[in-house]
């Protein structure tokens, strides 16, 4: 049970609603966001909720079956729309896209790309800075001080800034240089950045597990909301199965699903989804189709140099087109059937 | 090797083709089909090709590196189409909608099914009279004598059918009642069924297994053309993964893998492949965006009564706004990009 | 609910119990097997048993709450043992050991192979002649001819045979050379298979499917056991995961799992288990500790030119060495523990 | 290619080697452990090793073809054994038993389990005081309040400790009380809590991802061995697999593989890798057979009431028993056979 408290009540009420809950056997979290309070009110046995109803300070109380409750999409009636600021929105009416290298590598790279995103209307920019790698032996990404190259020429653009952050020291590091933060399909289950997480005012965008149910997907977006921040996004990017044509399996059932179990806006990851440069268009065409609400890719000026997802990246030409059929592809699905 | 023969070739000229690849050290089989004849030449030393293309009787020759060869996509310049006759195709310019209940169970049914399907244009219907259970306790369909019946309505009406056989003596039992035969997933890998369906003059659409890789999809047409029948259909209807929110998880990736590796027309079963009847329009929709020739999937006049299947079949409503929208988006993919 | 029926029992006395059954909204299947006569009843309604007991010609009455029943650990008292004669038996109080080539070669090979299991006092040897192969162009068994080639030898020497039946067409070409039918993992929902399998008076051992379930097991069972067959046993032999440091992924907790929900014997085939030969006997006696009641593996005279599946079969030392360590391992799990 | 310098190397010698293994187009990581340091040299070309062996201050040099160096198990002759000081060990000529709570819950319960313990000869005991659970809303543990609690009577009875560490900054806080640190199945990829638990000299012990393969698992170790700490234990704890009928399936593969691939003692998690209480004793047994270096398990004075998984929890008596049959079995693997 869900039960959103009044932007005015007083402590006296609050402690009111608590006791009275509590006498019926729920415990009660509350949890505090950006957009309001909330009592998050676990427990079995059933009452009726008009005894509650009478209470002061309370705007709303909703049943939520499920055991995540925040992220639910039982209880919110409006999708959740996240505002990146300066008119640039993931969720609602329009498509986000996202796009860029997977690794930041160096300051001609990172001008190219925007220029690119800038002539076909991209906003938003992703890229790496704190890469995980299998290999200790490996590329791990030009850290902090890349981030501040790249967020400099952004913001001259106009382009907003989604990357990676990898553990909890580094969210102070990287705060002021990025727009959304986003937890890797490693990450999706360490609750300690997911706590830490939801103490921030910016955006994250979790990625699902690497094999992580639809539902562990969930549990780790409430650790975030119920911490105290709502502006969350989702994102599918394919899940480790058997088949070893592809570097994982898409699981386009997941962006229907979701989009049913939550208000949270869903996005999804073609370029991991299929790991094969030439199948990323038809596949996040696909993901459009079921519903997606963004599409985030790698794109490099020269996929075959990038230092690292080389075979995943599409090249400017090939992210041209595909932002071209995502739009048209987007309309149909909004205005044309 | 692929070695295709001409149709005037001689048997004095054959025995020195097979004489000349054998001193090669490459094993040679003879494939006829319905379309042609070829030898299927498997070796592996190096030796110049046109020490071959010299001889008398041949029409083509082709390395192929797969290890299945007749499906293989390198050979073969254009796409198979699949002809059912009176102008019904699989394959090709056209989108191929297939659609029907799980288990033909009723004359009234099928009357009503064949009713919904040519108000919207659709020619091909699918349904069970042979049914895969798990359970011996469980309806195993109305057999024979449920397919004559069906086949009577379906003739008078102009509607073609696909239904699946099971086992080897159904093949002649269904011969005459059926336009497509299908191999069900749990058949993928029968591979005396597939020989023997290697011998018939009728399309044979195979289902990916339950858990098949892309490549044994592959290796189960190969068993079916060179034992003869090159009218084949493949289909992706989803994979058993650890994900529980789904029946199975749609692999939409295998479309264009598989439109890639071979020329045979590839088709999409979203009914299977999510398992949940609100969801499989956008999993229709997503699998025709990543290319796949047709969408096979399950209707009833009420889902909620259906022998089978019901939790993830559409009602007619439903099916029409599915067939609506599959035709715009399969507009859009093929000329308005 | 199974009912036992007496043997003495008249059919007007049997008819007095369906009728009766079928009044409380059951479904009645009657199954007569080697051993006896049962009324499976399948239904929802909650009745006392004892409205039941007073019947003539009842043997027992038994609830099994699974939805396999006949197959099912809940009514059973005794764990069945499967007789194949001349005091050879897999279940029961000893350990069942069936070892031989992947596929039936040669005479020669023959003569060795069964020398080595009379020298290690093993009396069950597998070997296969009609071999299941991805490819249509690979060896596919040397066939009837083959299998009576072996079965001669085999007779002389007193060592029983279990080989691969693939389909309907073969049990009766089989059926005079045969001790085990043995269905194979990729037959495992064959249910026309295991109907006509159920109608044969011979041991059947059926193969966890290549991504099988445990219940799936079971309910492959039940189809056999339902047609008239009670001489099954079941064999874990690895599934497919995403792991591919080995072939398959041994499924060992399937063991103790399988033991607890069926009488029916288990054992496990740890060659196709890992698929690397230096560790099936690491694999074997895991299994074996788990609780198999029996383990069957490859062996060949010279597993580097076996023509199929070498790189997962014992040479004959190897294999002498696993039989001494099975036995002890035995010993231990049943007296010294 | 791993370069094993000498201890009374000096700079000058160093940078004439680092500088030699350049010229040939390697990059060279120097690694320096506990034990020794090591130049880890990546790269294609060949050359003969001999052309770096006459230079001063080298001890050994060994071509490693694995991607993994360090833990690869081709270049050290003797097996690691990780010592817990008291003549406590893991790996070597002994069986490691590690048993206890899922949760650290309560003094009593410390007490119960100690005494346990020491009743039945085991020295290490493992606990959680830091819990990853899916759902915020669920007992997270007891923190370092509770770990020191326990440390001060683990101390007391002479019993090791080893507890998962969930983040960085825990390291810190838990150093003086823990023996081995735990790096849980979610937290196998936390790449930064892999370098920093590198810099630390105690014993970490690496549990394979929830979905992780063998090779990520030896990757991993990689990370902390190659920062610094070579006291790493490996532990093969379940995967996850579409069965639904065990929590996760045990990978007993994974065990011998492991034991090749790597010179690092291999554990077994048999209350994760099945997680059935009932089904714990033989999972266990079998994963000793696999050949297992220690075993980690789960006890609790009344498992129905454990905060935390006590449906896969063993009570005193069961792990009594357990014990036995572990001691048992390990002295026939190593002497009897």
């Amino acid at each position: 049970m869900i039960i959103q408290l009044s932007s005015t009540i007083n402590n006296f009420q609050k402690d009111s609603i608590v006791k009275k809950v509590s006498e019926f056997g729920y415990k009660v979290s509350e949890v505090k966001t950006q957009k309001g309070t909330y009592l998050i009110s676990i427990g079995k046995k059933e009452f009726d909720i008009r005894q509650l109803g009478f209470l002061s300070g309370i705007e709303d109380i909703h049943r939520v079956s499920d055991d995540y409750k925040l992220v639910s999409g039982k209880w919110k009636v409006d999708r959740s729309v996240v505002d990146l600021g300066d008119g640039v929105f993931i969720g609602g009416n329009s498509l986000a896209i996202m796009a860029g290298p997977c690794s930041i590598e160096t300051e001609a790279q990172v001008e190219l790309t925007i220029n690119h995103l800038k002539e076909n209307g991209v906003q938003i920019m992703r890229g790496g800075v704190f890469k995980p790698r299998s290999s200790p032996y490996a590329f791990r990404g030009l850290g902090v001080e890349g981030l501040k190259m790249w967020h400099k020429k952004a913001r001259e653009a106009g382009i907003k800034i989604i990357s990676e952050v990898m553990q909890v020291s580094q969210i102070a590091d990287m705060y002021d240089y990025v727009d959304v933060f986003q937890v890797g399909a490693r990450n999706t289950q360490n609750f300690n950045l997911l706590d830490e997480l939801g103490k921030v005012d910016k955006p994250v965008m979790i990625k699902r597990g690497i094999s992580g149910t639809i539902e562990e997907l969930l549990y780790s977006a409430e650790y975030v909301f119920s911490a105290g921040n709502e502006k969350l996004i989702l994102c599918e990017r394919g899940i480790r199965t058997y088949e070893r044509a592809s570097r994982n399996t898409m699981d386009v059932n997941a962006i229907p699903i979701l989009k049913e179990k939550t208000h949270l806006p869903v996005v999804a990851d073609p370029s991991h989804g299929i790991g094969i440069r030439e199948f990323v268009e038809p596949i996040a065409l696909a993901a459009l189709m079921a519903g997606a609400d963004g599409i985030i890719y790698e794109t490099h000026q020269k996929p075959e140099e990038a230092y690292s997802d080389g075979q995943q990246t599409l090249d400017f030409n090939e992210s041209a087109r595909l932002i071209r059929k995502l739009l048209k592809a987007y309309e149909l699905r909004e205005t044309a059937f």
